[in-house]
């Protein structure tokens, strides 16, 4: 089965001597345009791009008509499985209840916590299906889906596996993360014995190589206890941390030192801490959704790209803090909150997020890698971060598969 | 032709005193739920709604599955028939270039106007049929167009000409506006002495009854030319005003007693012009996507709708303040930052919109009006303002066609 794309603005994002790597720097906004290009897949993979391709007679062909085509969106951070719902919540807090009291309620997280123990491995899998669909029409074609919600190893295990059961049923990819240092019940200490001891070791055996992280923050797990679970992880899984989103405490220099994948959200991350992080191998991650959801706090990407740092982009998707499964959205905040251009948030969102998760086939488009492609509506990228809300999605081509 | 709907969670946005006319103060919030119900579409009209309606037998079912079902949006302030881009100028501002400068390069609004000016007919409504066919995606289904960036009878009259028969070709209603006070050329007084005296009598000897609007602001159109302008269109035609969206002059009291329809934007308005525009038969046009592109400064619609006023919701989709065209975003941005609660910003966005286009056949879901109806992904309403970006429509019925 072979597909040829013709009369296309193509952003390949494909980079001579970059190859899988992140973009780093203001490199980042090379988005390799082929102005008016074709690009013929062939089964599942991207065969060939260029001005001219050549194409078996029988190809299905999709005119483009000089709308612009990109590869397919990576979410590289959501927490996109859970159970029930916060309106209730929100209500509140539009109505000024103060966050506290809300928690005091046995809201917050911990009521998403108490839904996701409720619910069954197969309800969890139907709700994060929902929201895949959602996600694949706006030109997500990978996302990453964190646990998180379980707080007890069997809880936990109950979201990987329904996060690798809904992958298996959606014609996108789907990376589950073990979020084991997410909140915790009883003493933080104890809590973090068990986790290390005890559930990790038990999701290692299920997931093996599954890329763990920590939510390290105030009130949710220290450093010391972070890097504790990421010292024991990273002899076998790739990991990953949420670091610096209200507080600078001291994390980022961890993270840099024990080489994770990430560092997440960096709202709060200190100039000195950019820096270094700009310098080291880990990639900062911005979840600008969060901040346009909750106060209005952005994390400084502009800077951390004019320092030579390689940034990656995400929705966040949770039921809490960042209802949204928009790649669009999450560019267009981007660009007027972080202090990215048009062309750095598209890389953000596609090349760089594609290296969080380590994957090296997806995230440009070049001959070989898997043929998850979006045609926008746009004949100017500049128009995605431009254009605020609705979908500005025409086709999304997924696995080689118009969806 | 029939169509059912049926297993709809249904907003039927009816109350059984108001009829069309616009909901005020606390009570916009009545969304006049049936729970689960069906309803009945015959032709282009609603025939009939309830909890259980009597159906021909050959009527197409649309098995909503508990999903939530409510009148199109009608976008009631719009400048979406335009030509040319702003994307250049908007990265100028990203960096920081002062607006000033940018004006004084050409840019700005007269950019748009040089670019109308220079556009044919057929092009303006080309590009204004493409705008109209991604509103319609997103649940609009009846959206008013101002005219405003030809500043001459010759340019104004090609573009009401041009969002004529771009609504002509489209399945959902157009309502033009004549925008005759928006910027000038030369100076104020000669220029609104010429819309009086030519601009005004030839655009309503070709669109008789056409609202006429001013933009009403510090280097735009004055307090008094607006009035003149107003005074002598209200004799046959239906006024509207856009008023303190930067700065309090005193329009609102002039718009109160020349009973304008609408009063348009109110960022700038103080409590005492809220009062009293509260209390009178104008309605107040909210239009929160321009203070989320530009300067975060919103209208306090929720102390207006406490001091009983009318409020209705609008995306003003242009191309330099208000790059949307999604109503679900106008919706989240509302009760994020105007103090509408979501019911309320619902009923801004349907009942209380059509209001402010004198149209008594719309924006409620309820037997003999026209069949323009939305059904959402969600179950709950209360998503359509949580989720941030995407689209959160699953089907809409235009005219009482599916589109």
């Amino acid at each position: 089965m072979s597909l040829l794309i013709r009369n296309a603005r193509i952003l390949t994002l494909a980079s001579s001597d970059a190859g899988a790597r992140p973009r780093r720097g203001r490199a980042l906004g090379d988005l390799g345009v082929i102005p008016h290009g074709e690009v013929l897949v062939v089964d599942d993979r991207i065969a060939a791009v260029g001005e001219k391709v050549d194409a078996p007679a029988d190809a299905e062909v999709i005119e483009a008509n000089g709308r612009v085509l990109l590869p397919g969106f990576v979410d590289c951070h959501t927490h996109a499985c859970w159970a029930g719902d916060r309106l209730a919540e929100w209500e509140q807090k539009l109505r000024g209840v103060p966050y506290l009291e809300i928690l005091k309620q046995g809201g917050g997280i911990h009521s998403t916590v108490r839904a996701v123990r409720e619910a069954t491995q197969k309800q969890l899998a139907s709700g994060l299906r929902d929201r895949l669909q959602l996600m694949l029409r706006e030109g997500t074609t990978t996302v990453e889906v964190k646990s998180g919600y379980g707080l007890s190893t069997e809880a936990e295990l109950k979201m990987l596996r329904a996060i690798r059961r809904a992958g298996s049923e959606w014609a996108g990819t789907v990376v589950p993360t073990a979020l084991l240092g997410h909140a915790f019940e009883g003493e933080l200490d104890d809590y973090a014995r068990m986790v290390v001891k005890e559930m990790l070791p038990e999701i290692a055996r299920e997931f093996p190589g599954v890329a763990v992280d920590a939510f390290c923050e105030r009130n949710a797990w220290s450093v010391e206890a972070s890097v504790k679970l990421l010292e024991k992880a990273r002899k076998h899984h790739p990991i990953r941390v949420h670091t610096d989103q209200f507080t600078s405490l001291g994390m980022v220099p961890e993270a840099i030192r024990l080489f994770a994948r990430s560092a997440d959200h960096l709202e709060a991350a200190t100039k000195k801490d950019l820096v270094a992080l700009a310098a080291s191998e880990t990639i900062g991650v911005i979840l600008p959704a969060t901040g346009f959801h909750t106060d209005q706090r952005y994390a400084r990407a502009g800077f951390f790209v004019d320092q030579g740092g390689a940034v990656a982009l995400a929705t966040n998707c949770n039921p809490g803090t960042a209802p949204t499964h928009s790649m669009p959205l999450a560019i267009a905040l981007a660009v007027r909150f972080c202090g990215l251009t048009s062309a750095e948030a598209i890389a953000a969102a596609t090349v760089n997020a594609a290296a969080v998760l380590g994957l090296t086939d997806r995230g440009r488009i070049e001959a070989g890698l898997r043929a998850d492609l979006v045609l926008l509506h746009h004949r100017d990228e500049r128009q995605l971060a431009y254009e605020l809300g609705g979908n500005p999605v025409e086709l999304v081509v997924c696995g080689g598969c118009r969806v």
